[in-house]
């Protein structure tokens, strides 16, 4: 017999994430960099103005440039998230560590000062909760920085920590070997109870549940006694992983971060692979946890969507598919007004707050599409059906049938299509309304015949009409 | 391809349920029913003191006799409840109705003012929620009672109002007949946009769910209709259906009243049923919304458990059943506490808030299940695999295999029994302990040895010992 699997956290269903590099998004309590400088320099960073794009340099010590973003500035900004629409905030690393990034993680217990402490979290919470927003936080238990309390003791031959990491004749196991970040030796005891007690301590402060960084460096053991320990304390947090895979065999956890879905995409768009619908189709089918992964464009780690897909057009049409494809949108911030940027470390510029540099004409997509999602319960439960692989064709099909909907994708020339709607409740002389442009098309026989616009996208809802209390639907659901 | 389906909103994974009949519960804000007196005998009912046991009238006018009950008498009592364990209150209906059990709703946009009104619900609802505990309300929607603001109308003559119920050439449609009963015409637009109108007010003022009365009479579609009508609120709030069948085949909506889960069990114990063991499992097997469904045991509408199963171990075993089978126990108000009643009006009797009249032993039994559900992912996500029929032993296997747990239950004499426990993850010479006893056995070669007492149950749960670093579950998850 199989092994029974947590149910995903219901909550997830309806969400849309928006992720945050706490560094940059922005500075709480009227604060600048310069009233900020000490925190900084007296632990050997240097400080930089707000606005500077970051760049790499080659000894790697752009990480330790900060430019003062907090916990604090993030409270502050819930009413930019509560206008943008989103209800999910995911933050990357936020305890006590030496870089920008807090990777390289020191004292898990403690959330680090710059970001303004345990202070700031717990007011964070509080503020997010009262406006339905709910708080993720970055787990990185792969490794921890080389200044954490356990290895400095052990790199020292102390033996009672030094089992809890892989010491070598000359050297230690580390992540890809970087000195900087000591692998933990994830199956000894005191280090699995130690990452319970981490989990729980900020469960217990009111966080709605945990992102793990390096999910693949972990392994399946390891994510599924962290999703064990998430949900013995509650079945309504939520554990999404760091993987880098194609996305199925991971339902160990809630899901995964699915960069598998954003590489699709993009490559598609830039013309280099041509049977995304396929694809993302056989991904959808092999994926049980689909619901519970994080659509991905891009993120912290990753060059902007922006950079990456530079054609407007084309870039809505991979923000209309991390919105319509199953499973959670994840909105990183600035990308929603246009910012761009390369690489690691141009990819964690700061927020843009003056408004006038904002594309507003995205940011109001995305706001159209965050609505979209909270209203259609086809985009929250629906299944993914591929219609046409070019021009792009498919039917989320919803438990309810007039909550049916059909996305389509032209990135070519003009045409009329006809194509078969595999949902045997859809009746003849069904009209569906195109949500952008409010244009009807009508399905006879099972069958969808819709003129298409060069360059063009749409998103078909069912509509249903009664007239003199004669309703089609009466007796079908 | 078939139709997808919500999802069980995941706090019913760990939501235990208190069945609450409001006039007979609790009287609020120091009332007694003398103060009350005009509330009902203005309206044509008669009152009666807390503690006389209800009984049937020929000419069934038991239902127009009120002890006093009111929502601000449960708001009060909720220190009881947290005390007791319980996280959801099931309170069946509180709308404008004349007889005592509410069933026949004159309005249902207004709370009964013998209930407290509108006032005492949003109370009600926010002491709950303050406390943990969710809140389900029951709908009927099959029938209104005949002095419904529309019915009244319609069986006038007044033809906007007919088509929402069933008229014949010398009588009208109605529940089993029963002409106080009127059936709407579920099939009417109108009749679904105001069902739809009703579910959403209440949950705008922020209940967690409903309870359907009738569920088999509304039929699998307005089932799902109005799932469809909840799920789009929110993925968070919960629907249950009353149907009094095989568990399978109601998917369309969270759950159902799983009365086929207390048959079973009640005539197993009462030496009817040889098979409870096999049946369990295959109903488990089939019904893909199992932890969605509840284990009822008594309610409203039947006989009270202590009158059904007067032998203590043998109603424990019940109650031990009901919390460790897969789905949400229920505990109807009183049970907990030994109360007797026979059919429905006696089983409607009041709350004995004199505590030197309560079976302490049989509480203290409730509330040691109920911290267990709690605290055991077993039990809460777990599957159901049958080990052994009689004597009865079933594992609930969890995702994570040091979470198992094996309940046996020996109605016959005293004995020695082995079984294998299908669970590949589970090592040899592994301990499982006995939450009541705290003996151990262990299980060697996937085989658990253990000897049973004449009439006694365990339940068993795995157990892990660490030996100077060495854990053999180190690699084992």
């Amino acid at each position: 017999m199989s092994i029974p699997k947590y149910p995903i956290p219901s909550w997830v269903y309806d969400s849309v994430v928006y992720e945050i590099f706490p560094e940059r998004f922005a500075i709480g309590k009227g604060k600048t960099i310069e009233d900020k400088r000490k925190l900084y320099e007296s632990r050997g960073g240097k400080i930089e103005n707000w606005g500077v794009p970051p760049k790499a340099t080659k000894n790697h010590d752009h990480v330790r440039v900060f430019y003062g973003g907090d916990l604090w500035g993030i409270e502050e900004k819930i009413e930019y998230l509560k206008d943008l629409g989103i209800n999910t905030i995911y933050l990357t690393p936020i305890f006590l560590a030496e870089s920008n990034h807090k990777y390289d993680t020191i004292d898990y217990f403690k959330v680090d000062p710059q970001f303004g402490g345990i202070l700031a979290l717990k007011k964070l919470i509080k503020s997010a909760h009262k406006n339905d927003i709910r708080i993720i936080l970055d787990g990185v238990f792969n490794h921890v920085g080389k200044k954490h309390v356990w290895f400095e003791k052990a790199v020292k031959g102390n033996k009672k920590y030094m089992n809890r990491f892989i010491f070598y004749e000359t050297h230690y196991r580390a992540w890809w070997g970087a000195h900087s970040l000591p692998e933990l030796h994830l199956e000894e005891v005191e280090v699995k109870d130690y990452i319970s007690q981490i989990l729980k301590k900020y469960l217990e402060l009111g966080i709605d549940g945990w992102r793990l960084d390096c999910g693949h460096d972990l392994g399946p053991m390891i994510n599924r006694y962290i999703n064990a320990t998430v949900k013995r304390f509650s079945s309504e947090k939520y554990l999404v992983s760091e993987i880098w895979t194609y996305p199925s065999g991971w339902d160990m956890v809630d899901g995964i971060m699915n960069y598998h879905f954003g590489n699709t995409v993009i490559n598609y768009l830039t013309g280099k692979l041509k049977n995304a619908g396929v694809e993302l189709e056989k991904a959808y089918k092999e994926t049980p946890n689909i619901h519970g992964c994080w659509n991905m464009l891009d993120s912290h780690d990753t060059e902007r969507l922006a950079t990456v897909i530079k054609d407007k057009f084309l870039r809505k049409v991979a923000i209309l598919l991390q919105f319509t494809y199953p499973g959670v949108p994840v909105v990183y911030y600035g990308t929603e007004i246009g910012i761009e940027g390369g690489k690691d470390p141009e990819c964690r510029a700061t927020m843009e707050w003056n408004e006038n540099k904002w594309d507003r004409e995205l940011r109001d997509f995305y706001k159209m599409l965050i609505k979209l999602r909270k209203t259609e319960s086809a985009l929250r439960f629906g299944s993914f059906e591929l219609m046409s692989n070019e021009p792009l064709v498919f039917l989320r099909k919803a438990p309810m049938v007039l909550d049916d909907i059909i996305v389509i994708v032209n990135i070519n020339e003009e045409k009329e299509i006809a194509f078969s709607v595999p949902d045997h409740r859809l009746l003849s002389g069904t009209p569906f309304v195109d949500v952008f442009t409010q244009e009807e098309s009508y399905i006879v026989g099972g069958v969808l015949k819709v003129k298409l616009a060069a360059k063009s996208f749409k998103v078909l809802k069912v509509s249903n009409k009664v007239v003199k209390g004669y309703d089609q639907y009466k007796r079908i659901s």
